[in-house]
């Protein structure tokens, strides 16, 4: 079955907005068995047309997102129904809805999201429960030659739930009972470089038969994807597991903050974080997982040195000799953070986030860090990661977050 | 001058990584005037040959990212080759300098990444000073009805670099002197819906000629974007500024963190945060602007209740009578965060982000908000936004730091 999304939004071409629905898809699909075999970005306006036009002869099913809303650039639903001859009919239940919910959001009615009402002949609507724009889906027509269409909100909030609730039934419906997704396993990992990673694999998983094997390189961290028969990712999974014994986070899609969660919530431990480069990105992190309450009581954001004293107990004439980006002051601050927070670790970072700020001797991208954990400090290093200011934070806490799951785990941090 | 993007990679269509490729052409290439026509994803592999075959006469300018990486599914640089009838021959200046890259790195040699150093005949080499994968340029050849076509490498420290260095001047080139990009403007607007908006404003700019009106609706805020006729956009603008006085946040591509970091700066103030349930998140986007360690010295992140007492000073005793996602306790928290960091401004925030912990009484989703200023609260105040964890966070960073540029500019909180 060859599936194919089209998202439009003349916004997503300008670089208003991150297209997220192309991975948010791909994602939901695999669960399925099915891949995206081409996905394409178009504006508002016409292009659909014809973008569709090609897509027809060869797709059995097109997820299209976007061009729904009230406003004059919406065009979607009015150009499906030309293309397939289906005239446009007011449904009096959408309306009803559209304006029961703006009574409930006490929003002023207005004459543009009636349009929203507007229901091509033949086409199965798709609730949204999160937004006034319903989705549509209209069944493969053997005559026209169209396939599967099913036409989507734009914005994330209403589709992922349509599309969870209301697509993915039908699309498995239509893939039929004997369909099986195929075996996979993703290992995520961390200090080794893609090109050293398949130099030493490649050769030895070579002579597995029907195994796909996929690299993704991020800052900090590589995964590797294999996909195909179950016999070979098993065999190829223990191969990944001896050459890399301490380089691998994890065997899933789990994110480290979820693997340092789960570590410290099966121990019934806590970590405390002083953060002064990375301001409070450290904390947001392991905060953004469900149940991190357990294992995360406080964190300190010291950004100014006058914080770092305050805060940490870091001593003015330390700053002052030694700056406070430096190994000193770091260690200072992770002792403070273990002392003053009573967690069972904490770490600690300062650095230079750029793009001001830097010398000859701490070039902007320098960076110190700590561990401390009960008995003091176990670990502090410098790095250097001359990245511009929001890649540097986030690789500061990719690392940070990797030597706390080293620590967890009993594997050496350097 | 048609110009179109092609991205590959599996991990793409997986969903394994968002592309953001994309709209980083788009932003980059607007300031030329030049438009992404389309933008097409497609896995690693052959499917290239065919997106390619499709484009080349449509197009003039072709941008493909990815599939020049050291491992074996990556393979665009031949497919190219091939394409064109351009043998590949080895670089020997490429391939030194992958050779001294690793060198530099301590990073062991391997046969994979030579591979990087093979060259279509009659290409420019553009040079990627941030990994081994050199891109290619190979300039439009009319026999062949080939258009111009950019190889660029997937990893966007490396993209970004190469394309601001190497492609954007001969783009700019090949438009040719007379060129000039279209006049735009951008309207970030905060708490009016994207269909009031519209109703309100498309009557009132109808009349004018040459404009392109579009929305862009996101969590809490809406993009207004105007782009056309010099003078239609200055008298459309007068036109919305009449009609939003309070909400326009910034008349440009400004995010709200800049503006609240720019509107503290010149009043030479300060702000600092005291967070429960964003967990550092609203700390972590302030700083995420340069210059933001002028205004922000301090964070409290304080996701215990026994940490709201310890550095903030919420009594036991009110935590205890009201619970800690309370308009008592947020007031608290924000007091305590202006006493304690001798800051201008604090904003507090305790709420349920879920997915567990929330009651009948107070729901997932459940927020109180305060602010103080010198004197004390200024204003505090109950939210609910029945988000998943991740957008809850985002929303309540969004909804402080807008409460935040209010009571800068002297606007009204409520």
């Amino acid at each position: 079955m060859r599936l194919e999304v089209v998202n439009t939004g003349t916004e997503l071409l300008l670089g208003k907005v991150v297209n997220t629905h192309a991975a948010y898809f791909g994602q939901e699909l695999f669960k399925l068995g099915l891949r995206v075999q081409r996905q394409t970005t178009i504006p508002d306006g016409d292009e659909i047309r014809t973008v569709l036009a090609e897509a027809f002869p060869r797709c059995d099913v097109i997820l299209i997102t976007g061009g729904l809303g009230p406003t004059s650039d919406d065009i979607t639903r009015e150009v499906v129904a030309e293309m397939l001859g289906r005239p446009l009919h007011l449904d009096e239940g959408i309306l009803a809805t559209i304006h029961e919910m703006f009574r409930v959001r006490k929003l002023k009615q207005n004459l543009l999201n009636d349009r929203q009402a507007m229901v091509p002949e033949g086409a199965v609507v798709l609730e949204n429960p999160n937004g006034t724009a319903p989705g549509l889906y209209l069944p493969a027509d053997a005559v026209l030659g169209s396939p599967h269409l099913f036409l989507l909100p734009g914005p994330p909030r209403e589709l992922k739930p349509m599309f969870a609730d209301l697509v993915f039934p039908v699309l498995s419906r239509l893939l039929g009972e004997g369909n099986e997704p195929p075996a996979w396993r993703n290992f995520r990992i961390y200090g080794v470089g893609e090109s050293s990673l398949a130099t030493k694999l490649e050769p030895l998983l070579a002579t597995l038969p029907d195994l796909e094997i996929g690299y993704c390189a991020r800052l900090g961290e590589v995964d590797l994807r294999l996909i195909g028969a179950s016999l070979s990712i098993e065999e190829a999974s223990l191969i990944v597991r001896r050459e890399f014994p301490k380089d691998i986070v994890v065997e899933s899609e789990s994110s480290i903050e979820e693997v340092i969660v789960r570590l410290l919530a099966e121990r019934g431990e806590t970590v405390a974080t002083a953060e002064s480069c990375t301001g409070g990105l450290i904390a947001s992190t392991i905060t953004d997982v469900p149940g991190s309450s357990a294992v995360f009581h406080r964190g300190y954001v010291t950004y100014a040195n006058e914080a770092k004293t305050a805060l940490l107990g870091v001593p003015v004439e330390m700053l002052a000799a030694h700056g406070a980006v430096s190994d000193e002051v770091v260690r200072a601050m992770a002792e403070g953070c273990l002392d003053r927070s009573g967690a069972n670790h904490a770490i600690a970072v300062s650095g230079i986030a750029g793009p001001s700020g830097g010398s000859a001797e701490k070039p902007v991208g320098t960076l110190h860090v700590a561990v401390a954990t009960k008995g003091g400090v176990i670990f502090s290093k410098r790095y250097l990661y001359p990245f511009d200011r929001i890649s540097f934070k986030q690789r500061v806490t990719r690392l940070v977050l990797d030597l706390l799951r080293r620590r967890l785990r009993g594997i050496d941090l350097d």
